[in-house]
């Protein structure tokens, strides 16, 4: 990604905004559209990642993988029927080389349950490897640092 | 509204962003003028848009009715004396055409009460038409798409 | 602040983001390097600052009190370990003259402890003025208007 490309910050605005739609209105496939053919996404305790340590609550180091997890997520949720709402704050570019740019964002998702009560489910920060693939940006490396662990029914959705 | 003027994506941006802090700083007479002259205003249950269900928590189909239903909120609100926070997401294109722009956005509202008690109070998703007027940008069409359906005091203020 | 200055929205959304990421990352080094040289921070109860009562929570007058009071927090922060999330709302030029330009944002912070579990910890809105310096938009007065002022712990980071 060239300087120039993160020029136009609105695109890179517009695939954050869309990754947290796309899980809140459960269209996974149009999701995995904002990965680039080769990717990663990690769900790792903030905690963890500040100390080194590798242990993470979802690891998909494959397209492939992450798919998968995806279909069993889905299946799962046929039993915990619920709907997420995601904030997400503006994207902040941290670092821009070999045409990668490390990218920045906090989020909050909410939780709404089949009575319509809606709960705090999880905070944190995204942490991502963007790049830009046929003209589009996508996500490379999507690293989730988890600020609340104890979550109930962590892997019910991606987050 | 042509792709020239939604180019001014920071004009939306501003919609949205004037669109809370008016709510939340109770200047009503300011957030109606963020609605075209001939304007909508919903606010339904998610669940029930996706079902097709007409059934809305609050109904207005002309700039009249919000007007009135707007005078009455600010009467019932001198019993519910409260303070809202509005975050709203980054407003996210999802269609333009007939010089309309089909614009979607996650929102959180919080609650304070007088003794600084802050609660979470609703999620959801605004799913609105917008046009422009004037030069303006302007709501023609607000949906507020509900995650949270059992908000105590519900019609206290705008959502 | 010129009004071409200000032309570049990113550079104003930038700031914002930075503010909060660098108090949640806990690099308050770089979180003073966003305020001017000359630079005011006060903390005041929304309700107070409404009604023109002078008592705020936190009253830096000088960026040489902002720095004691920093790092007397950091001291403090020692006895009650926790992390902070902020999401902050897009924000919004609200007034532009004699090259400052006032800017107001919604935000709201999350606490997580050590077990990572997450609350909600206050909301309210940012009311600054923002100053070019060197070429680089910095913070000259910080206003925190806290919608919460009943928060357990208050004083053991910046909001």
């Amino acid at each position: 990604m060239t300087q120039g490309a993160l020029g136009d910050r609105f695109a890179l605005y517009d695939l954050f905004a869309a990754y947290g739609a796309l899980i809140d209105a459960a269209e996974f496939d149009a999701w995995l559209d904002l990965f680039a053919a080769r990717c990663t996404y990690h769900i790792v305790p903030r905690e963890n990642y500040e100390r080194g340590l590798p242990a993470g609550l979802v690891f998909c180091d494959t397209r492939a993988v992450l798919e998968d997890r995806i279909g069993a997520l889905l299946e799962a949720n046929k039993y915990n029927i619920h709907t997420d709402r995601h904030l997400i704050g503006l994207p902040r570019l941290v670092g821009d080389d070999a045409g990668e740019a490390l990218v920045e964002a906090p989020f909050v998702v909410y939780q709404s349950d089949q009575e319509g009560e809606t709960r705090l489910f999880a905070t944190g920060l995204y942490r991502d490897r963007i790049v830009s693939e046929g003209g589009t940006l996508k996500f490379r490396d999507k690293l989730v640092l988890l600020d609340t662990f104890a979550v109930p029914s962590l892997l019910s959705t991606p987050l």
